[in-house]
């Protein structure tokens, strides 16, 4: 890296310390991207109201204890549309995002909780098929859905269906995973292609006049998580929903202070994905996925979590993507097919409006 | 009674125990209101496709063990409108909702989730307000909002600002509190004026050309709940939100096969509130509450309850408003003031729309 290059770096991460201000009168689209915008209002308005040490981790879900038991609670709201795409619908999402979010920090999925707004006038033949994709979901992670909630709006203040819903589960390994244990010379996998869901989602739109046989990755990591957690010390995971795997690099990254390096080359993205991505004129970086994992293991452990992944039917297109470097601290690194380095930065705007 | 009237109580209990079939092809607005049309849609579709053994206690909470250790977790989402009404927002009814709903299953609430589904053009002012009213009623409550999502939807599909929360907490008493412990000569208490929060959203927003000094009663029910448990022996508690008090007794009394006999006269309703239930011509054991409680204990405790109950002052208003009676199993009986005797049942309709 070049003296200038190098100022250059130090610069952008002088600005990315900052204390972000929200500065908007208006909530905007971008603030539920879970890209820049989103964490700005998080970190400017939710953190400094609700200030605790569980919130401050900014992990997907929060750690806690009681009685001597380690548990974990997380939370997700569902507003796709539509809200039925090639391989699932917000009832999957709605389960398997909060299934995921425990998962990624080693925690076993207990109970879900379910809270329904329904628009007035939605059809009850919809709802049953939203609620029948949840159980069949709950049902293959191994979750029961303990408590819910419904609440009906009138027509035109809502968009059909939204869904929240609440997970907590229990860690019974003895690990302590988060993006903070992450350190220099360790690798970073991903545990098969993605953007397959965001891509699904936009193409489910019409908004591109593309047949395509891409269905949603939309699954449980719950079976391949303990796959991983048996092969290898597993430093930090997460599943990279909104904002894609670029977005979780970067909070990673922004976590440890540390860089991670990435090769384009390696990131496995399906022909179709990229051609979506393409005409889209968005990096499959920036695409969801919605049953894929970010792992992050000690260099010399990489082999083996990517054999472990493998293994699993959720793994099976695993790849190692990357490593971690000391330096730039707080910055993602791509090293582009064709042989350049770029900055790739968290997601700005939104791109792929409700996705999730 | 009456032969002739035994008679008919026995078809209506026939006709309430045949298992419910959700009829309409679109959901209605009934379907949010907590009355008989929730119950369908929860026992028809939600029961039939989640079957466990927690979401079959039909509590407002779900109970559960891990390693020795008895939880309890729950969820709400909050529509109201207007954000803002005499008394509080929408910030309060979202923490004080969840921490009711484990309170009255005698659980200490210890972690909140926050889902915030925000329209785009939302003033972030409004959302500070509102997040400043969470934080300060998760601090009464003495609770931490552990975890959080945010979710934007185009304008006009969505009303501004919509929040769910999920609560977790630990029942450290050795009580098994529920509707079905309640037995035959048990006395039913309320904790207050009912209605007040009903009435102060209805007045709010103007549909009533009323002024009045009246403010929603939303508050956390926990320290209250801990006051009553350390006196009587309780059997039962629920908090009277959507719905109300004759909404709570209905549910109280089909799950324990008892009927629960109210003194009309003995049920605290401020003027204003009976007023402006005449107006609208709705009666106020239908009218909602969000601090309030509704107590099953033996006989013999009802006075030692209410001392309890009236020694805190969110209790100070507190009643003995009825019994519970072996015959007929799941009806509420209400005295009337002008000496008759007429069944309340269940709320119908949704005469108070969007009051949570």
């Amino acid at each position: 890296m070049s003296d200038l290059e190098r100022t250059v770096l130090e610069r952008i991460e002088r600005a990315r310390r900052r204390k972000p201000a929200l500065a908007d009168e208006r909530v905007t689209m971008a603030h539920g991207a879970g890209g820049k915008a989103t964490h700005t209002l998080v970190s400017a308005l939710f953190l400094e109201a609700f200030r605790n040490p569980l919130l401050e981790r900014m992990e997907d879900q929060a750690v806690f204890a009681v009685n001597g038991s380690r548990l974990a609670i997380t939370t997700d709201s569902f507003v796709v549309s539509p809200l039925f795409f090639p391989g699932g619908s917000i009832g999957d999402l709605a389960v398997n995002g909060s299934v995921n979010d425990l998962s990624v920090a080693g925690a076993r999925p207990l109970y879900l909780t379910a809270g329904f707004i329904l628009e007035e006038g939605f059809p009850t033949a919809d709802l049953r098929r939203i609620v029948q994709a949840m159980s069949a979901a709950a049902g293959a992670a191994g979750v029961s859905i303990a408590a819910g909630d419904t609440k009906v709006v009138e027509r035109g203040k809502a968009d059909g269906c939204f869904i929240n819903t609440a997970a907590v589960g229990v860690i019974e390994r003895d690990v302590c995973l988060g993006a903070a244990s992450i350190r220099p010379g360790d690798a970073v996998l991903v545990s098969g292609p993605i953007g397959d869901h965001g891509v699904t989602i936009m193409l489910a739109r019409g908004e591109l006049d593309l047949d395509s046989a891409l269905v949603s990755d939309t699954a449980p990591l719950c079976g391949l998580v303990d796959c991983l957690l048996d092969a290898a010390p597993v430093r930090a995971m997460r599943d990279p929903t909104r904002g894609g795997v670029a977005t979780v690099l970067n909070e990673m990254a922004a976590a440890a202070g540390v860089a991670i390096a990435v090769d384009e080359a390696a990131v496995p993205v399906r022909a179709e994905v990229r051609g979506a991505c393409e005409i889209l004129g968005i990096d499959p970086l920036y695409a969801a996925c919605e049953g894929r994992l970010v792992a992050v293991v000690p260099g010399k452990a990489a082999e083996a979590a990517l054999g472990a992944m493998r293994g699993h039917p959720l793994g099976a297109g695993a790849a190692i993507i990357g490593e971690v470097r000391g330096d730039p601290p707080g910055l993602v690194l791509l090293k582009t097919q064709f042989g350049g380095t770029r900055i790739a930065d968290m997601l700005v705007g939104d791109p792929l409006p409700r996705i999730c």
